[in-house]
């Protein structure tokens, strides 16, 4: 498949965050690149291509800063968004949710438009659904078995008898069983880095040793998939691993700092509010971003540090402190000091401005319809990004 | 303003629901009516304007069928709201989030199309803003002061010396002062309709009142106007009051079930889903609807019966029991029995489609770009509507 040129970014001419309308999505490119470095580096190191998803992302543009020559080999949560990233040029994409059987022709078409396309599945059921359809005609996808490597969703065990079972009816089909995928889904369950390493391994003796089922049944399985961001930052070894996906490590947001994979300073996504009312007696700040500009995620909430709906900084990005926004309706955030601390109220009249760091990246991104891109230490915004969506 | 043509909804051609592509968002609008006209017919009997809120459905083919002849008086939550609902011939619009300074410009660009246009504010400082912008040209909306009547969220309580002084203000600055909002955001704490009489009767009182120190000031502050779907439909008297606004009532979700202003055939919205998995031995079944699709909003989970991420019904609606959606990542739901109920999980092979009813309507609506029109017993998608988004 012909890769699309590299169009230049859409540009809005030097608007400043001072002026731009909100709530609007911020993303700090600087911090993006370095968020990408950090990881490509430990990843190189260890010797496995880098898979990553692009779900966090949903936007061509962040994807091209992946890769020296703007495409590669990504992971995708939807097909709307392998199709998108397939007429942006990447044609190397794992589907990395569990087909539904309605879904193979879609699956088909991608492939016959060139794109070499992994599905994953985890049951008898789908795997016969592929077979029948790769008797009825080829461009067929390669397919990925899921296993399960902590109990966290879905999978089977590598021990479990339908592993081979869902191989054997692939291959009686004609379809490659192109090998095993995993995440470890439980590793956002650890706090501060304790585990993380553990978790990695665990995620990657579960996948390596369903490769070796798969292959002692003589299937050539030549790929083992790992990835969460969380396992992907503390895996000190990845023998028998070929693959390793992972997505919001771009961003990275509050669960992450909560989990000790990043620093506050390495969150790259926030959004611009600005103040509309004050609550003195109550010791309120209401502002112009509630859960449909931060979504409804409330990912720290069971952390040490609870975050609320978000973490406040002033425009250029510097924390207040222990001021977070405690609650949101739908257009209203309250912005409030963390229940327990003694940090006083900042001033923030009406009008002005606050940049809100997301629990989750994923969630607060699928709020906006583009980012507004920034460079750390400037109010610039250089480019617009659009995102996609849908299904 | 003239009034543009009523389309005729885009219609998909008698697609069913056992093909069309999951996640989708389903709206069956023959409850949408049967809710709307519920509440008509409380309100008319009450003697007061209907002003619905059009946040919950961000769609120009819904809030048709609010209105006899297509168009009527509305409530938004955003300036885009106001301006998409403006294009479609919506000429009395109350925008009803506190007004950021620097959006003064886009509200008096409303007006000078011909929308009579209402703003809110509570401080000194928007007021001032307000009059030193009338001060440099005409074309100015009308402003409602907001009022606080339950500590929720923001406003001014009745009695605070700010609420005669911001009239002021603005009176010397030659803005209207049309009246007062007020919006019972604690209602929402009520449940099974307990005290929801009592927190529409100090709604109502909180904001007479107000408009009451107004009149004494010699504004004539015509507007008085309350709302919130639960106080909606249990006031008892609206005596003193001139509107009311309410949203969720159209499509109605799990929040209010829970609260007890609807029964669960009332709920319009839901998420049709396919299954793509099994994990008998956890008691799972995995659906292709995960938060991305229902959104992060888990408003039941404090309440006596928590629905999870949702309710799952069969692919006619019909509700399976103690089944719910018990977790979700982005592309992932995870149906299981509720905690404590003795029910057996419903056999679902991969493949098969449910629906799932949502907590909270306005947040789960607004993950999709459409909605899929059917209508009460038939599997038939009769039209797609658009939903819009953004600020």
């Amino acid at each position: 498949m012909a890769h699309a040129p590299n169009p230049p970014p859409a540009t809005i001419g030097g608007a400043s965050l001072d002026a731009i309308g909100t709530p609007a999505l911020l993303l700090d490119i600087v911090k993006v690149d370095r968020n990408i470095a950090r990881l490509r580096a430990h990843l190189d190191a260890l010797g496995v291509l880098f898979r990553p998803h692009v779900k966090t992302a949903k936007s061509i543009d962040v994807a091209r800063r992946l890769f020296p020559d703007g495409v590669g080999s990504i992971t995708v949560s939807t097909l709307a968004e392998a199709e998108y990233f397939a007429s942006a040029g990447f044609a190397d994409i794992t589907y990395a949710v569990g087909l539904a059987p309605d879904r193979i022709a879609r699956a088909r078409a991608l492939v016959a438009r060139g794109v070499t396309l992994s599905v994953l599945i985890d049951t008898r059921e789908q795997a016969t659904a592929l077979a029948d359809a790769a008797r009825a005609g080829d461009a067929m996808p390669g397919v990925l078995i899921e296993i399960d490597c902590d109990g966290h969703r879905g999978g089977v065990v590598p021990e479990d008898p339908a592993l081979p079972e869902i191989a054997g009816i692939l291959r009686e089909g004609g379809v490659e069983v192109r090998g095993v995928l995993t995440h470890a889904g439980e590793s956002y369950a650890c706090r501060n880095g304790e585990g993380l390493a553990e978790a990695a391994e665990r995620e990657r003796a579960a996948v390596v040793t369903a490769a070796a089922i798969l292959r002692a049944q003589g299937h050539a399985a030549p790929v083992v998939s790992v990835g969460s961001s969380p396992t992907a930052h503390f895996a000190r070894t990845l023998d028998g691993v070929t693959e390793v996906r992972a997505g919001v490590f771009m961003f990275f947001d509050l669960v992450m700092l909560g989990i000790g994979v990043c620093t506050v300073e390495d969150i790259a996504l926030s959004v611009l509010a600005t103040v509309i009312g004050h609550r003195p007696e109550k010791g309120w700040i209401l502002i112009d971003a509630g859960w449909m500009a931060m979504s409804r995620d409330r990912g720290t909430q069971a952390h040490p540090i609870d975050q609320g709906y978000g973490l406040v900084c002033d425009i250029d990005g510097r924390p207040f402190g222990d001021l977070i926004v405690g609650d949101a309706s739908q257009e209203h955030g309250i912005v409030r000091i963390r229940p327990g601390s003694a940090a006083g109220l900042a001033e923030l009249p009406v009008g002005s401005r606050v940049r809100i760091l997301p629990n989750h990246a994923c969630a607060t991104g699928a709020q906006h319809l583009s980012y507004h891109v920034i460079e750390t230490g400037s109010r610039m915004v250089v480019a617009e990004w659009p995102r996609m969506g849908g299904w």
